[in-house]
């Protein structure tokens, strides 16, 4: 019982400082996503591949957890997308306080409107954990296997999209497109689902237009 | 830095209650193997594949760790394999407690000598939480990308055995499998690497024979 009241103190602390960083974001004009799914389902390049084809009206940056290495912010650095790493050492989730200590570095990127934040590959305590972001996007990659949403249902019914990648193994798995979608509706029916593939590019532009559309469809501040 | 030390606390309270379990259950002549993978890495199916060659002499049970479903216990039911199973809640993974009150269920299967534990897919927190096994597998799939090693070294660094899974999807993916196996190796040298596909079966039958010479081989209680 001592750990449950712990774990509930920590989480309202965790709401209260998201609630500051959202304002100062909003008052901004920046629009946040927080990019939670299970590791290797291909968070990273999605956002390679959706950097690539933002219209130019959208300026981006991106926060990065991960327990250690910089690995993924060295490759997004590659591409020229400002990127700052946050290493979260052995924590299985960012937490609003440690994106309060990169707000400095937000703030001070030249017309940013859109900050993605690529969250520590778990599928379940990322999505307890806000970050002061507007919506959670959620990934699962077919490999995975259609059961994830039922097992995993805290972060499909945290999130705004889900985006279903690695469509193109689909012929070599026994993944069940409509099963997994059925799956992720039931828990949430209110979800917008894309299905992507990097590897072809099929879904991505789709995805961006989605995303461009929200991010230059939020009211001014 | 007040949660660091609950942390430390929670942590030592388990490794007394793992101690425990392990001592019953080497009395009784049970090995024990904790499962460790991301979400969908297939554990479960390993499970399955590994229970249907198993020789005689082997009589297994499984404890099977989710958040919330009993859909991996039903498929092992099917299968008439003894299950167990343990819903976590919003616990990221199994604790050494959670594994302690299954003890009675585990001492009353008859002339049981192998225990398998899956846990929940996460990649992180399992690999910190001693549940009186024998040893930690740790399983990574083809599609999660050859530098998991390198982002998640906790889960490598306390494991005995690394299983690659889903090598028939290789062909279709960028994975590369000698650097995976040098990342894996750098973060622990002592890593036995077996590579598995539970859609071709290829290498299911090599990983039961290591696991039949490991559990037959160990000393008598």
């Amino acid at each position: 019982m001592h750990d449950i009241a712990i774990h509930q103190k920590v989480l309202a602390q965790n709401i209260e400082i998201a609630g500051t960083i959202r304002e100062k974001l909003k008052a901004r004009g920046i629009f946040t996503l927080n990019l939670i799914s299970s590791p290797g389902s291909g968070k990273t390049t999605i956002i390679e591949k959706t950097a690539a084809l933002l219209p130019s009206e959208i300026k981006l940056a991106v926060i990065e957890g991960d327990l250690h290495t910089e690995l993924d912010s060295q490759r997004l650095s590659k591409l020229n997308i400002p990127v700052r790493q946050i290493n979260t050492g052995k924590s299985c989730h960012l937490d609003a306080m440690m994106i309060y200590r990169t707000l400095p570095w937000v703030l001070e990127q030249n017309d940013l409107n859109l900050l993605l934040i690529e969250n520590v590959g778990n599928m379940v305590c990322p999505a307890e954990y806000d970050l002061g972001e507007d919506m959670k996007v959620a990934v699962m990659s077919v490999t995975e296997g259609d059961d994830k949403p039922l097992k995993y249902p805290a972060m499909f019914n945290a999130s705004d999209h889900l985006l279903i990648n690695k469509m193109d193994l689909q012929p070599y798995t026994n993944f069940d497109l409509a099963r997994a979608k059925e799956n992720a509706l039931g828990i949430n029916p209110h979800l917008n689902i894309t299905e992507l593939s990097c590897t072809t590019n099929s879904g991505i532009d789709r995805w961006v237009e989605v995303l461009t559309a929200t991010v230059l469809g939020q009211p001014s501040a």
